[in-house]
């Protein structure tokens, strides 16, 4: 079965987790990914924890299926290298903080020279334009420049931000999608395409409705920790062992909420019969729900709720997540081979084809061990061209 | 200037979030959009707060640029029109909970039969497989489902969702993403795909290392509020008028943070001089931090930290984000003129693309606007067989 991007060279010239996480799921998908990385340490990435046996899984995760090169980019003989390279790539994404690419001699301006239908995709914290664009994009001081975490968290304590890189995954996925769009709108045209990514834009469109809740009624959204006030109930609820989320968006779901705890006469009481006094009596409410969820394990609750179809679910950690059946039945437990590190389990893609392959190629490259390979099956290099090429120490150590 | 999916005809037979998220991104690039929607009030969206002049800002932001047309999926001659709508048809994009499309006669099987060329993408809460599949889907409880707000909140505090749909809106850009590949592949192959993307998949993505932190080390993550304790500092400290976040992942940065203070000597301080013994000694310098960072406005610390490269921003919220100029800079302030409610100010495209055109196309259908264009331009139906097919109420009331 062929990958929806089988045919497509991809050169990486990404760290961290933006940048590496677009091309990784374009690597999924078939494209050949050609990871380019300075000499050194390379990707920052490679020493993030956790280790698998001192490898980084981190870096596993974010870099499976690639091919992996050094490039000397401080060299003109690195320049050149990078250029030709682009010469016989389809995609190019780098995630340099702005004007970074430009000073290395190889921004866009430039590649298009030599490559009209190449796709380029700038990832960046805030873009190549606007007053804000030369600073440095961090996950976390996204989601508080972006607003994400003023709605999160608690009334009563500061903003909060989520516990993962919501704003890096969520750049990547964009990235990848205007990419494909790009690769398409290729087929049609012939032309090729710059796109500039930014975690600032992902960020606001991750604030979806809290945008126009400000533009449209000027009032500024708060924190409401896991309730959502104009539903009731919406909330986590305790059970014997952790916790359940519950939410009833109108008198139906309302109705088998109470026909599972067993309590079908709460929807005749006064103070709950409708979303609008359910909403001003939520106190009494959750009273009522979390004295029966709190006599029962999570599972026992779930059992009763879900045999109602009461929109509800288990405050799962990560632990239990991998454990569940479902995620296996999903697809979601991949392990990867890594040499060096032995297995490592790793999450599947998002993207499911019918009619494709979409899954992990391989483990992450070694930092350089495709240089030769680079050079010969690529660049076309003769064995003694590519060996002159590697004693140089344009592509790191010799 | 073209769009990137000029030429792609979409049906967006979906409500609520992620799915009309999904097929606005597409109608940004171009793409004709028509939205199927069921008789009476259609999508539950349509109703959704806030409002301006009594339309809802949220189905706004959703479903700007598409057309909108209504079927009766409960008639077998709406059936009958659906399928025609496919045969003339690239893409449909479907939310329902997994087996709906198979009991309305339309799943991917029948419509294969009668369009190869079909991409169709089903969006669900849990994927179209696997033991909870046919469980609806609620960003919050995936949220909790997929192990997201366990990661989320503080050491002393019940897991915490974030404040925005982040599932959902992830899970918009997953599908288009997948939708533009198997658009590209289609071009080179000619066949058509199926895609099944699940907001449970899309939320165990959005984990990303937490996943790898569980399966190679057996830790279960925890949550940590603001900070990351591997890296000091990396928390938010106090302003005199709200909080600034700031990160130094290694010396570097720690020590521009000291010279934006004022405090240059601090990076000599055996308490804080290297990586590790700041993280020791976490709070001695959160103290010595907030006890600067309290004495200026958020602006006057950024004003002093920035321009030493500090990696630092401030905690927006939302207001604040739609009046920053980068906000504008960047496009993502867009006006759309709402028939019936006037100028709603909503967010720009995260996609930028230098060759293409990708914006905001036009307003939000109302309610089967489109249902004589449908017939007569996309059917080829005359003007009688139009008037007809309006009469047997099969596209809403007449």
């Amino acid at each position: 079965m062929r990958g929806m991007l089988d045919g497509v060279r991809v050169i990486d010239f990404t760290i961290a987790v933006a940048g590496p996480g677009c091309s990784y799921f374009l690597a999924d998908m078939g494209a050949e990914v050609i990871k380019v990385e300075k000499p050194g340490l390379g990707d920052d990435a490679r020493i993030w924890p956790p280790y698998k046996n001192g490898v980084s899984a981190s870096f596993v995760t974010l870099n499976h299926g690639k091919r992996g090169v050094i490039i000397d980019m401080k060299k003109p003989e690195g320049v050149a290298l990078f250029k030709e390279l682009v010469t016989v790539s389809d995609v190019l994404v780098e995630n340099f903080t702005p004007g970074t690419m430009a000073d290395f001699g190889v921004d866009y301006p430039v590649l298009k020279k030599i490559n009209p239908k190449l796709v380029m995709a700038s990832i960046s914290g805030y873009g190549q334009t606007g007053p804000l664009s030369r600073l440095a994009g961090y996950d976390a001081v996204l989601q508080a420049r972006a607003g994400l975490m003023s709605t999160t968290g608690y009334p009563d304590r500061p903003p909060l931000r989520a516990g993962t890189l919501i704003v890096d995954i969520t750049t990547a996925v964009t990235a990848a999608f205007g990419i494909c769009a790009a690769l398409f709108a290729r087929e049609r045209t012939g032309e090729g395409e710059y796109l500039d990514i930014a975690m600032y834009d992902v960020g606001i469109n991750l604030l979806e409705s809290k945008f126009v809740q400000y533009t449209v009624t000027g009032e500024i959204p708060t924190r409401t920790g896991n309730r959502f006030p104009m539903i009731t109930p919406f909330d986590i609820y305790k059970t014997k062992d952790s916790y359940v989320y519950i939410i009833c968006a109108g008198d139906g779901p309302f109705q088998k909420l109470c026909e599972g705890m067993g309590m079908p006469e709460l929807t005749r009481d006064p103070r709950f019969n409708n979303l609008f006094v359910r909403n001003d009596n939520e106190p009494a409410l959750k009273e009522v729900i979390e004295g029966w969820t709190s006599l029962y394990t999570t599972d026992e609750v779930l059992e009763k709720l879900l045999a109602t179809g009461t929109p509800a679910g288990p405050v799962n950690d990560v632990k239990q997540v991998i454990e569940h059946p479902h995620t296996k039945a999903r697809g979601m437990l991949v392990d990867i081979e890594q040499p060096g590190a032995g297995t490592i389990t790793t999450f599947g893609p998002a993207v499911k084809a019918a009619n494709s392959r979409n899954e992990i190629r391989g483990p992450a490259p070694a930092h350089g061990q495709d240089n030769l390979w680079l050079l010969k099956e690529v660049l076309g290099r003769s064995d003694a061209q590519a060996q002159s090429v590697l004693d140089s120490g344009v592509m790191g150590k010799v």
